[in-house]
């Protein structure tokens, strides 16, 4: 019989892509004793989540809601309800998680096209044009920040070309939502899904996701009702059904609004978390949040570069919360992460694919966009690369992250 | 600007089908700070979740883990994942999540055959049994516990015959399993999920899931890595790839396994979540919670009968954890169920399809397998009938509760 002692995880500052350390409030939110399904405090709570969502995504769109998995879960809802077998979408990749976009989709039997930049860079809204005039997609699908290149793409300019083409336009925003701008209703998308555990400083287990009118219009063809509930109210069944229960977005749709028809059973806690990280962030105020990740993020970068290090990719378009650094020659980059881990109590990210064992990924992010988490971060590196041989100037780091401080509060 | 309130619930007592009051020590876990994805303490926690669930699940079976989302997740998880377009499932249906399990394995465009049965009752292994020899399917896909019914399908007989057609056997337990017995390995099933939300006395928002070897071997034919993260020793496409990424269980093992692939980010709130519960009920013991559960489930049937109202269904087959019982003609069943809830902070459940309007869904389950609870709702019940004008024997109802458990205290 095993048994297992009590959780005492150890307190990491985690400085990584993400996951990263919740918020304290949010914590606390995730520890409130559960009410019913449909008690109205319940569904009081889910209208609440459903208006602060549109302030998080500077949109009106009504459907703003939860799904009930991780970030992938809001992307696979978003693919499988829009596309029918047979649909094009393009996919202008720029790192993993366009991929992970073009495999979910292929693995809903779209006719994917894909469009490629080497990572680091992004692409420019006339590439995009192109590829739309010539594949003629049903919906283009884009990430807007690509933790692993540390990208942040360009989407303002986006939407009137998707408009214009008659294009669905939809973007996965996990990783850049509430460190970066992201404007849902003014740049025209039309679909959004996120997660909590970058900026948002939650948890993963919740996607967040919004709708324009026109998507709703798109998905709601292919509307069925579960079988067991059906009356004469909900019989229509039109388009070809949608091939998951779970992501049906029309039935998750019924199920958040007026009409409460049941679906799964709402993850209640997590609701609780979601509910929280907009709240924590819209009380701290959306711009005050996006510029205290990007002094963050400005201090993490001088910090580096003081250091001697380089950092990866196209700067104009590095994402605020995340940086990535080539790891230098005369270290070995593993072992520099597990000395920061296990004598430190700080987690700094590894890279996937062809940034593998070159670069290490380093985020500020909601709670951890911070002063003193950069600040020690810094140091910390420092010491771990003293302690591996390498010749550093002593303190340029933390004393170039100090002078961005100083020059952010002096602006 | 919407700011709306901190999260204060009142606190109510979920005496319905499901979601239930957390244990208080599952709801502290929820508020344990994270750690990254793949540090070790994170490893370990996720080793201690599959070694703890092969404990609540009586089973050897290696591949025991966690699918991130509620217990519909790890429903479609198990059918998308072992369903192939054209492949034969079985669904004998005694209530609504029957249904559902049709529903469910329609969608992945399964040949789906259904057997049914009135709701109230369950199979026996001999209509079972034939149906198998008509259907020859490849899966047996059945509900234990389903509270639309409050029936508790007897599983003890049917793997062995299961075993002698070579079909694989899925059941959902999620509302049974912890209130019931449920013996993985005894019994011969190949694939179980459940969801924390019921007897395990946690939020929904994790599905338990353990699949046999023989399940595995069959989902792994169907094997492909992520593109992204494709090496050479991750090539192999064998039969037509799963459906769905996000529910893709040979990805998921892989994450959950030594190769420690990278899929979704860990829900790392609910795994903590799901960690607790399996402790608070393996602490407890499985035998002493399940006659927990039985002893409060007696005494709400016994309080229940003395008050003069009846149970619905084979009361033979009924589970330990939740009863039907007939609303009284001479009562407004809603205006009952809504002055509970709002003057006595108690909710009891109201029912689907056929027996909609007709039964009240009473539950005991968890931390509400209590006997302050059963009491408190015997006689809250009671005054509301009085309320609503009914004539009852005054404490009949809590008299024989306070029997029934010193009946068992003396046994």
């Amino acid at each position: 019989m095993t048994r297992y002692s009590p959780l005492t995880p150890p307190p990491r500052l985690l400085m990584g892509p993400g996951p990263i350390n919740c918020y304290p409030r949010v914590l606390s939110a995730m520890s409130t004793q559960l009410v019913g399904q449909y008690d109205p405090v319940m569904t009081g709570y889910m209208n609440e989540v459903m208006a602060l969502y549109r302030e998080v995504f500077n949109t009106k769109n009504q459907q703003t809601f939860l799904v009930d998995g991780t970030s992938r879960a809001g992307i696979e809802a978003v693919l499988v309800s829009a596309i029918e077998p047979g649909d094009k979408v393009l996919v202008p990749i720029f790192g993993r998680f366009g991929h992970l976009l073009a495999e979910i989709a292929e693995r809903a039997d779209a006719e994917v096209h894909t469009i490629e930049v080497p990572w680091g860079e992004v692409f420019t809204a006339e590439q995009i044009e192109t590829a739309i005039k010539e594949v003629q997609p049903k919906m283009l699908a884009i990430v807007q920040g690509d933790t692993s290149t540390t990208m942040l793409q360009p989407l303002a300019d986006i939407g009137a070309i998707c408009e214009a083409h008659d294009v669905l336009f939809y973007c996965d925003a996990t990783a850049s939502v509430a460190g970066n701008p992201l404007e849902v209703d003014a740049w025209k998308l039309d679909a959004v899904s996120v997660g909590l555990q970058k900026c948002l400083g939650g948890p993963s287990g919740s996607a967040p996701i919004t709708l324009s009118d026109k998507f709703v219009k798109t998905v709601r063809t292919r509307h069925h009702v579960e079988a067991g509930i059906r009356d004469e109210h909900h019989q229509s069944a039109r388009g070809p059904r949608i091939r998951s229960n779970y992501f049906d977005l029309p039935m998750i749709m019924d199920y958040w609004g007026d009409e409460r028809l049941n679906h799964h059973t709402e993850a209640a806690t997590m609701l609780y978390c979601a509910r929280e990280c907009a709240r924590v962030h819209l009380e701290e105020g959306q711009e005050q949040v996006i510029a205290r990740h990007k002094v963050a993020g400005d201090a993490m970068l001088a910090g580096i570069q003081a250091m001697g290090l380089r950092p990866f990719g196209d700067l104009k378009h590095k994402m605020n919360n995340v940086v990535g650094v080539y790891i230098p020659d005369e270290v070995d980059g593993e072992a520099v992460r597990e000395t920061l881990l296990l004598q430190f109590n700080i987690e700094i990210g590894t890279s996937f694919g062809p940034l593998k064992g070159k670069i290490w990924r380093i985020g500020t992010m909601g709670y951890n966009a911070r002063q003193d988490a950069v600040l020690n971060t810094l140091q910390s590196l420092e010491t771990v690369l003293r302690m591996q041989g390498m010749t550093l100037p002593a303190g340029a780091g933390v004393d170039a992250a100090l002078s961005t401080y100083a020059e952010a509060a002096n602006a």
